[in-house]
């Protein structure tokens, strides 16, 4: 078991965690939010991150620092958390991303880190090798083994109790990828990026994001910590979270603020395109667009970051709650629709329901049906299994309507559930709350649910009573079950 | 023409508009919010809701000040706006709300909407029959009569440049609604509460509230500005505003708040159960659950409204700059995954899409497919209209693939659109976002297009080639098309 790191509450892939950083003193709440400070171009004070918008860690790149003139020296005088006026947790990048933009570095892993440990980094970085999407399977593989190297190499370094990355790699590729978390998780490494996600994110591909950090986490342990790395976009923190994700890097807030561009859960305006301010954070409470227009840039471009930052924070703490809440799946419901790639994405991530299904809480407060992608959630796919271990005998009602005493037994049958003992009537998630208007899927995964038990039970003789259940979904009962409408009233 | 209400902007069945209201020399931007102001019971000070949020209306009602000893006094001699001590325009009920409570009340028609007058108000109320839903046909019909008479008796009742709410009711009777629409926008009345959906609010029956909108909309012409009457919660002022409401009250956020309520636009949280404030106002930046709890009732309850008010505010703001980037289905898209009943209340909409689609514009920025519901927007039912008018001749090829000289005409095909001539490919809605992972609605949606079109030309000899449509799609293309399945990979 990871020491530093404790999961204290769970919903579907998500989980609200206490990630202890021993050398900063400090123990960071995930999810987590960690602004992305350039210590060349600070936009907003990481002093004013703590105290205005509760930042507890930040992170910022040792490489950069080591190659600037001045900074070197300043950072390992003072040291970074004075450099950077921040008490939180400081996590360095390596200049892994550098050598992925432009092919080499002036650094290796055993240099750099021993340099993050000596300015007194809290969570250092090793030179892995981002592999970019679509390559090979054996260009992939091979600069997978490269960064297993480095990871190997890592732990071997003194670097006190500064704690240490161990990036996930392996491409598009997701064998690769499970099989890059189960060698990292098995490494001494403390905390997990899953790297080089950005070019999809860039491209829209959250779908395949999705797929990428699913097969990472497979190969992962619980107690790792995970970072998605590159990720700073509020609109896909909840699906992230959902998925397993724990950190999150922004370097968003302030380079879309340099660009005049404005955040939202729901995607991203430009400020010359507002003609109103969406929002409620005291930005955009204080200030209207032309207000924001007329300010000189330098002016504009800090309430734009501020904006940003509020906006990307409140996230975190909407995420928090609603893991809390038990109503994490609920929020993804909601972001999913920013975008048709983010739907995309939600969609990509009920294919790993059974996955998601292993770390979701048996009961919470109430399942709510928001769409049709509802019926493919982990909560379904648990009543499902369950129905395999169930025995019902004899003649056996499954209904919509009234119960019989003609039959050995009735149960109740509710999309998107399908049937279950009268029993667990009042137990999560069969106390759903539906819509009055169901689609399909919703009765096409019930009647999964009735395939699934009449299969299992091939001596008991079921009869299903439903209302009106639409011909898809009859499609998939099994013949051997006998079907009666209730439905008496006009179509 | 009603020379008050001008609407200059709109999106599906919503729209911004501009309501003067001369007596207070203002002019309102619509959609607008008013918050219900109870002279006995202030939470926020009105000067600070022009100040501080923005209001620009407000509501209050006159049966409670004419009834209330001393309020009745100062409201004749200070006048309504400096009682209130607000600038903006001032709306006043007439005591339907207490008559449909208890039964009777102590005014009639012509003597509250004199009193109205004298008091200043800007937009004043006759005393109308707000008929509950789930009556008769017969009682619905038969007060509605009532309402009716009252409205032509306001109309002849000299209130000076005072405006004069005309509602509209009619219970859950559609045909009544429509009639009554009608019927109040033929009278010189100016603004058109839609009255009595409170009770279907509150039993969440939000698809019976978008057939009442839909229906007093038919009624009523698009030159009458509409107020969902008692409507506060801004969870559904999206969908409201894209049914064609313009002006909401709030009386939620001080009732709520205190009751120890949170508003959000995705529901409502309890404070004792928030461990977060999930949420960027400025109370929810400054506050935390704990600092909230321990404040003193009073406090907390100002705390709260203000939080209230601001996620109200916010919500109009989002929903107006939905309307200007042409999003405000989107809007609907995203708030419909606020609970089940927004779901319904949202399929509802999509059965009214033919009336949507009159007001909606013909060109928008992109269209975001979301969801299963977004094939049958208004932009979908306008495809397949538009498809009856159009008369390709020949050998004509719809394809989702590549062109053929070996037919007479090429038409491209595309989810949940259908096919289309190839000039109109860059236009609005065929531009379309699209997720990759399609949904059976979005290829059934497009092979109805594909059915419209050669049904109009049945001596068309129309060939159909797609990207491996599901079964439930193919069976809507009629016997006469041809169908080849351009799919070469694996299932
Ligand atoms: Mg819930
Ligand atoms: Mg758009
Ligand atoms: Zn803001
Ligand atoms: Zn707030």
């Amino acid at each position: 078991m990871r020491e530093q790191f404790e999961v204290r509450d769970s919903d579907a892939g998500g989980r609200i965690g206490e990630l202890t950083v021993p050398r900063a003193g400090v123990t960071v709440e995930t999810p987590a939010l960690m602004p992305v400070v350039n210590p060349n171009i600070v936009t907003i004070e990481p002093s004013r991150m703590a105290d205005e918008f509760g930042a507890e860690i930040i992170i910022t790149n040792s490489y950069i620092i080591k190659t600037t003139d001045g900074l070197e020296a300043d950072a390992r005088e003072q040291g970074l958390h004075d450099l950077l006026d921040f008490d939180g947790a400081i996590v360095t990048d390596s200049g892994s991303f550098q050598l992925a933009e432009y092919g080499e570095i002036d650094t290796n892993t055993e240099d750099i880190l021993q340099f993050q440990h000596e300015i007194g980094s809290d969570i250092g970085t090793p030179v892995d090798i981002p592999t970019p999407p679509d390559v090979s399977h054996e260009r992939a593989e091979s600069e997978l083994r490269t960064t297993q190297e480095r990871l190997e190499l890592a732990e071997t370094i003194d670097v006190g109790d500064m704690l240490v990355n161990a990036p996930v790699q392996g491409s598009t590729h997701v064998d690769l990828r499970e099989e890059a978390g189960a060698h990292a998780a098995a490494t001494d490494l403390d905390v997990f990026p899953v790297g080089a996600v950005v070019p999809l994110l860039n491209d829209y591909r959250y779908d395949e994001m999705v797929d990428v950090v699913a097969a990472s986490k497979r190969g992962l342990s619980r107690d790792c910590p995970v970072h998605l790395f590159g990720a700073g976009h509020p609109m896909m923190f909840a699906l992230a979270v959902a998925m397993g994700c724990d950190l999150f890097d922004s370097a968003a807030y302030a380079l879309y603020a340099r660009d005049g561009r404005y955040l939202t859960v729901d995607g991203t305006e430009h400020v010359e395109e507002l003609d109103y301010m969406p929002c409620s954070c005291p930005v955009c409470v204080d200030e209207t667009p032309a207000s924001l227009r007329a300010m000189d840039d330098r002016d504009r471009e800090e309430a734009l970051a501020a904006h940003n930052l509020h906006v990307t924070f409140a996230e975190m703490r909407t995420i928090k709650q609603a893991i809390r809440d038990g109503d994490l799946m609920e929020l993804v419901e909601r972001r999913a629709r920013a975008h048709p790639a983010m739907l995309d994405g939600y969609r990509a991530l009920t294919d790993h329901a059974a996955q998601l299904e292993e770390t979701d809480p048996a009961s919470k407060g109430s399942f709510f049906y928001l769409s049709n992608e509802s019926a493919a959630r982990p909560e379904v796919v648990r009543h499902h299994e369950r129905l395999d271990r169930l025995s019902p005998s004899g003649e056996v009602l499954l209904t919509e309507g009234d119960h019989s005493s003609d039959y050995d037994e009735s149960w109740p049958v509710v999309p998107p559930f399908g049937p279950f003992p009268k029993a667990l009537r009042n137990t999560y998630p069969l106390t759903a709350e539906m819509p009055s208007r169901l689609d399909r899927d919703a009765y096409e995964a019930a009647a999964s649910g009735v395939a699934r038990l009449a299969d299992v039970n091939s001596d008991t003789s079921f009869t299903l009573a439903h209302e009106d259940w639409p011909e898809s979904a009859l499609a998939l009962v099994p013949e051997s079950v006998t079907v009666e409408n209730l439905w008496r009233g006009e179509r």
